[in-house]
């Protein structure tokens, strides 16, 4: 019988599959917890490929393999692996009967041309698509307790859609006036691939703006807020730190607001939703106030008279925006609190 | 007879004066070089004051007395003094025959109300307003060659307008279209006073916004590019890094326009402007081309059909946006290249 | 009746005494925990004072009075306060049957005159200094449980300390030379008062030594290894990064040993000590291997022939070097293990 | 006739040659300037390859070749390439009769051995080592001049032998005492490549010691300073900044001495050496005073009774410690001031 407590987690080289292995290994209720991956490196356990990891706790290290996946027992498989791996892994793992929460972009779209367009990359099995649950709880909780396969949302398509589908699902939003999103992110967020602008000696004292137009979290947004991709204005900056990242978004009004509707809107949505935090009417959060953290803080201020609002959107790239997320909607399969293991 | 080469410096306690130190140190027209400072503590020469500037040269100190500077022979006075106290000097050496760079706010706005509004200070001395010209050289250069009183632009205000005023001059902004000014300093901006959140262990790995709907360089944008106020959001962040400004403005044109159409009229409007740089259509420049000169370097992005331009804009807020741009009004003052002891 | 289970801490507002807030807000062995601080603002409870930690847990706060914490319940009192506020307030809680964990300088030393000499202030209450136990557990374990105050060593003196004692112990070090303890900590080592070295800007691409031979932890260190002053030479540095203490440690050996002779002594010291993790042989450990976290790591490289060994020892400055190691001390009182509430 | 006012720069694309195009580029007495890289990526001229240095100046960029450097005019060649490379081009530039600044470690040794032993290497051309002179300008300056082939030391070297030179060449040094050299430098001095620890992620909040006993830079500091090798112990440390070394050397003095009796001893030596700067005695120099400048400060502590001193030695390890010290020699070739195009 395959136990959802038992978890294989593929991928720990990349800084998300990291913070996952640190933040599983402390989970009270992931019962086994071994990791898949490409090449052990003669490792058998967590702490010979990461001697730092010593005293957090030990977990076994395996060659992946689909197959001894499958026989091993694990009920849930996180997917911490690139787009193309997920793609292939996932099929065959939901053929094992396992759960899978993957954290690439493969399964995040219901329509199957809109990865092929923003990922160019042939369309992963279509047949999914219809079944995995876009993992974002606070809006899709219920539909994720009852999932297959969850696809665990992009760093700053979590960001965004958090503060601008209250707004876009209560009327709220100017007809045809832009969205402007102005994210920017640690670098982390980047992932470890050995690039050039992400030595230290290029970003230390450096900030750029990337991708404009271009994002692949794009499509997460407009999907998910139901804009349409003529009135969202999505940018991407890269930020001289490591965790983290802050939208900040500019929002036109239907109609004039105060500070205290708009206040009382973000709180009735998140209400009892341990991870989100609003922040008073003209004051806003700060990315150190969720740095290592699962939380995501909204705050925002409204210009006289009620039309303009600027609202700022902070998490960490790694925990909300990756792999806390990635837990709570864990947390979500197994039926237990939101926040089990993320405080 | 007040000889302009010789030149007297007030203030050089905070970043945009010890930068400007720097630089009049190397400047080949600066015959006679002085610093008055409120409490020189015994000192009389820079390097006792500044023990790291040995070896770039040498300049007396004087105890700050408006008399002693009248009677200096010099004929240009640098005010790197807070507004109050630039409010209160400048008319004294205007007035000794002085010719006067001041690097506050307290004479950038025509009208007497502005300064009033936004620094929530009496409005000194208004018949001087007049007289005072904006000293942005790339619009202003006959204005400022012929000032006897140049108010140096504030930085982030320097970063918006040399990116948005080509495109208001030429009608190309949508009528009553927002354009969001999203920009980012450095921390010197911030200025040298002792603050909690510019402590390193508070900013080193934050990131904030700050000031929205309210910072005081929002007059100098709007009367400038003459947009009204209800057109411009103009939002400020304090980055984990020493030096530069980046700012992400999102302009909806009029009509649709070629990423070559753009390049050719930012192009024009800056041919023979040795400070400016105009990036490639698509490519975009960095904070890292900019630090430590005295550049500003303006590259965009262009969405189809042609409607949506982001712009993005740099410079070194101690550069070009402070005590760089000073130097280029004197450079103009005296009637020598513009680049002159700026590169 | 006093439980030790119910906590008073007494300042918050440093980086110490809020670190310590964190661990203890998840402590599982905190039946209660109040906060008292001098001024609280008009807060009530502590995510009044700290909105950034609004969903870490809660707890009082109340402004400081001995009485009130004498009469509060409380069995354990943590002192995060100045040298001089400790040395006030650690005799009347004591009195009145609570236990204490001082984190400051001020019962630190058996000697009164040490005090006196190296931090120019009257001795605290000289009869108390012979109670007070040096709150290093992983050699004073037994005392410390027995204690009524702990004196919580300091971040530097902990990380020399127990990269020095063994050998000091075992008689491993050549007579009368030179233990060169070349030691960096990053900023939120020097607290928070407001400095002009600790601003971003002065701090982000600098690095400089300062007190050398005039540091207040070398009294700790010349007591807890044994070694006289003119044998230790220490030197600290302040490093561009927020939390961790590394120190390089050159000592020579009074005879030849191998790289696994050298291994076997600290892996037998430190056996069964769960905060401790000795790195193999030639393998060094890095600062981010101990940020954010309780461990102390040790490595080091031993020269041909033998003779010349360079320890390096890590730490984060306000987990095993602060905060962390008042809680370790704290579960020692408490008689739990160790690591309680630590990982 | 070859000009040496004429000048080839091989290399451009790591960090020192960088630096020293951008030196170059604005040297008064650099009449040509001719970059030559393996792989122009079709570019001719240099800002073609660097589009944030427009405004520098130009110079053309040309592909690799021997010949066309020998029948190009130029007198001068700046190697800033690897090892291996430096020890195949030195001999045919010097047999076209050009002189030679070599950056890289392939001349800096009298004895082929030691070349061997530590850079693992085949000698190149034994025969040239006798002709190299080392390029530390402060103590060399006059065979230097009249060198044909000058080895540009390294930027650790640099720092440690300015420091302790002056103490070895007067015999102040305890016999067979240690000398403890515990030195940091900023990332680019770890050079351009792609490394998983230059990352910035893996580096913004790190510091580590690597290479213990076995750094590159060794010999020269023994061969310069004439100190045995067992009497040096030399150590680095990898900062989280971009620019700067600065060492914390430990030296035990044969006799006692004063603190004026040192600072005299260093005011001396470098009496009318432009780029020293020597620190009143009890002062101390940081990074951040030396950052972008070709400047080397010293400073230092003695303990009292006046046998233990500590010496802080700071350069930017661009700057004097590669580039700028570059530019040094080749002013003494020219024959002109030795600061020349380095302030």
């Amino acid at each position: 019988m395959k136990d959802p407590n038992n978890i294989a987690v593929v991928g720990v080289s990349g800084y998300t599959g990291f913070e996952l292995a640190k933040i599983l290994l402390r989970h009270p209720d992931a019962k086994t917890l071994t990791f898949y991956v490409r090449d052990p490196q003669g490792a058998h356990c967590l702490t010979e490929l990461f001697p730092q990891l010593r005293g957090w706790g030990q977990a076994p290290v395996r060659e992946l393999a689909v197959e001894a996946i499958a026989k091993s027992g694990a009920g849930t498989a996180f997917l911490a692996t690139p787009h193309e791996a997920s793609a292939e892994l996932a099929p065959q793992l939901l053929d094992a009967g396992m759960k899978v929460v993957d954290l690439s972009g493969a399964f995040r779209f219901r329509d199957a041309k809109t990865f092929q367009r923003w990922y160019g990359l042939p369309t992963p099995h279509a047949g999914l698509l219809g079944q995995a649950v876009y993992g974002l709880p606070e809006f899709y909780g219920e539909k994720i307790a009852a999932a297959r396969l969850v696809a665990n949302p992009g760093c700053y398509a979590t960001s965004v859609i958090l503060a601008v589908k209250p707004l876009a699902d209560s009327g709220w939003i100017a007809e045809g006036s832009s969205v402007v999103c102005d994210c920017k992110s640690g670098a982390t967020g980047a992932g470890k691939e050995l690039r050039r602008d992400l030595q230290f000696s290029e970003l230390e004292q450096n900030f750029k703006a990337y991708n404009l137009f271009s994002h692949r979290h794009t499509p997460e947004i407009t999907e998910h807020t139901g804009l349409p991709e003529s009135q969202v204005v999505f940018s991407t900056h890269l930020l001289p730190l490591a965790r983290g990242i802050l939208s900040t978004i500019y929002v036109t009004l239907a109609e004039e607001q105060t500070p205290q509707s708009v206040e009382v809107l973000f709180r009735k949505t998140y209400a009892d939703r341990p991870m989100m935090r609003i922040w008073k009417a003209g004051t806003l959060p700060e990315l150190q106030h969720v740095a290592h953290t699962n939380f995501s803080d909204i705050g925002f201020v409204l210009d006289q008279p009620g039309r303009r609002l600027v609202i700022v959107s902070c998490l960490d790239n790694l925990g909300k925006g990756a792999a806390g997320q990635a837990v709570q909607n864990f947390n979500h399969l197994l039926g237990v609190e939101e926040q089990t293991g993320l405080r």
